[in-house]
């Protein structure tokens, strides 16, 4: 039996203790432990790791504090479009959505896409019917409102920014604002098997135009999974991201040059991305249960929890 | 100076001679030449790599005899929906489109988001916005159609069969249809002063529903360039293709294990590939100006020329 794991981020980006109340920062830890919660009462109760980030993600989604399902950030129309993707490190079956709107829960939709499709890439109103088509939960534009990120999106709309939220020098540097950053949550986990899975799901950026699609829908990119090498989601500036293929590159530099997963994982976020402005960061597994959070940001939401006992909930550097 | 080189591809799958009549094999054999003479030209009047990518694909996109641009296949709702990638090696800049319609040059799109965007991937609607607000040729339905791809369409929506054309058995398996199994078209190219650059562009998979997105735009997957270690262009089944993160696991081999460009794409193409039932090819540069094209299945429409005077045009293994 392995020692099994699971490590989840909640998004990274400037988040400064000086920025933060007692109250928020109370909020962020129990939302990441109620998730790591249910993502390791799986593995312990003979769950696959695949089963582990999945429901670790619903659990984020349905929380309104983080940028992905309820509570996702407002684009350019005043829409929110969703994407997530999930790959298990088994079989290196992948399934991704992009540019979704009202589904409940974008990362059961790449799961189902991954188990009932012949495909791994569903976009828009297409991804929509599929969705349909398998029972999928869909939510009103209510549910997925938040008062707080509504006001970040007017904000930015009356500053006349667009696209690069995090490129906005932002006034009121609040708590709320500088938390808005890079919104992704991840979760990777290897249960007691060996297997390793990952997943990643986002509301993308404030204000974002175009059809942008960012990191969290790309496989390689965002995500990754392999049971020979590591199972990695991603949070930062979805760009710098893409053009490093990040998250496969963890994985070649532990299959090609037999890093260990923290040295690869560093090599990446410290290194590389820093080289093309690309910042934020990532946690990963392996499937001997070794577990990395790293980012290069002032701060990433994440979490870790493993059968060795070892407890990590943490915001800052 | 370096050597340079172009090297493009116009679709792989089963491609049989005894399926083809002398008359199509000219008129693809035309076809690759006219595209390859055009990014040549250019590589040897001091353009660079990536104007001369960027040409041959536009070229091949004019042509109706490949599924991109011009004479892209028909989805399951009579649209002809298009994707299209590009990246330069000297800097790791990309560009990506997905599922537009009516944009005359899906690669001039990817382009111009690269270059006049903060962002690297944009899709459907917002994507045809942002084409619009920088003066991109659009064109009607009837300039896209070509009744060959019409014809196969209704023939497959006749067949009750959807997305996966290619594992749909045809009776009839003329030329014409044993052709369109894995329709995308690309460049790869090295400049005189070691620049290289990739691109790749199609029109999807004949009756493909629910916003199915393959690997041409996909960073990594289906498109990568970078300096260091290579320029690939993909064309396959798409799915696998994402899934093995193709296009940047070549350069990875080449970064980190030290292999030669043919020894790195074929492992990728007739090992890792192929264990994931991944049937198709690619073709690619590095700035030595060294050039291959390798594909796992029947045929590839393939042509290479450089300034040391190699000059291939081929079709069949």
């Amino acid at each position: 039996m392995s020692v099994y794991t699971i490590t989840i981020h909640g998004g990274a980006g400037t988040i400064l203790k000086e920025n933060m109340t007692a109250e928020l920062e109370a909020s962020y830890k129990n939302g990441l432990s109620e998730a790591l919660a249910i993502g390791f009462a799986l593995l312990e109760n003979e769950g696959t790791a695949l089963d582990a980030v999945k429901a670790a993600v619903i659990s984020l989604e349905n929380n309104i504090l983080f940028n992905a399902g309820k509570g996702s950030v407002f684009a350019k129309d005043g829409q929110q479009e969703m994407d997530a993707s999930i790959m298990d490190g088994k079989n290196l079956m992948a399934g991704v959505v992009s540019a979704v709107k009202n589904i409940r829960n974008p990362v059961e939709l790449a799961y189902t896409i991954m188990t009932q499709s012949p495909h791994v890439m569903l976009t828009g109103q297409g991804a929509a019917e599929f969705a349909k088509l398998h029972g999928l939960k869909f939510e009103d534009d209510a549910y997925f409102f938040s008062q707080f990120r509504y006001d970040q999106w007017k904000q930015l709309q009356n500053s006349g920014a667009t696209a690069l939220d995090h490129n906005v020098s932002l006034k009121d540097q609040s708590a709320a604002q500088a938390d808005k950053k890079f919104g992704t949550v991840g979760a990777a986990a290897c249960d007691k098997h060996g297997n390793i899975a990952a997943a990643t799901s986002t509301g993308g950026m404030t204000n974002k135009q175009w059809g942008r699609v960012g990191d969290s829908s790309i496989i390689g990119a965002g995500t990754y999974a392999n049971n020979k090498t590591c199972a990695i989601s991603c949070t930062g500036h979805g760009e710098p991201f893409i053009r490093a293929v990040a998250a496969y590159d963890v994985s070649c530099l532990i299959e090609y040059k037999g890093l260990s997963l923290n040295d690869a994982m560093n090599i990446v976020v410290n290194d590389k991305l820093m080289k093309i402005d690309g910042e934020g960061g990532m946690i990963g597994v392996d499937a001997k249960g070794n577990a990395a959070m790293i980012f290069n940001s002032d701060g990433m939401y994440r979490a870790m929890r493993n059968s060795n006992e070892e407890n990590i909930i943490a915001i800052y550097k």
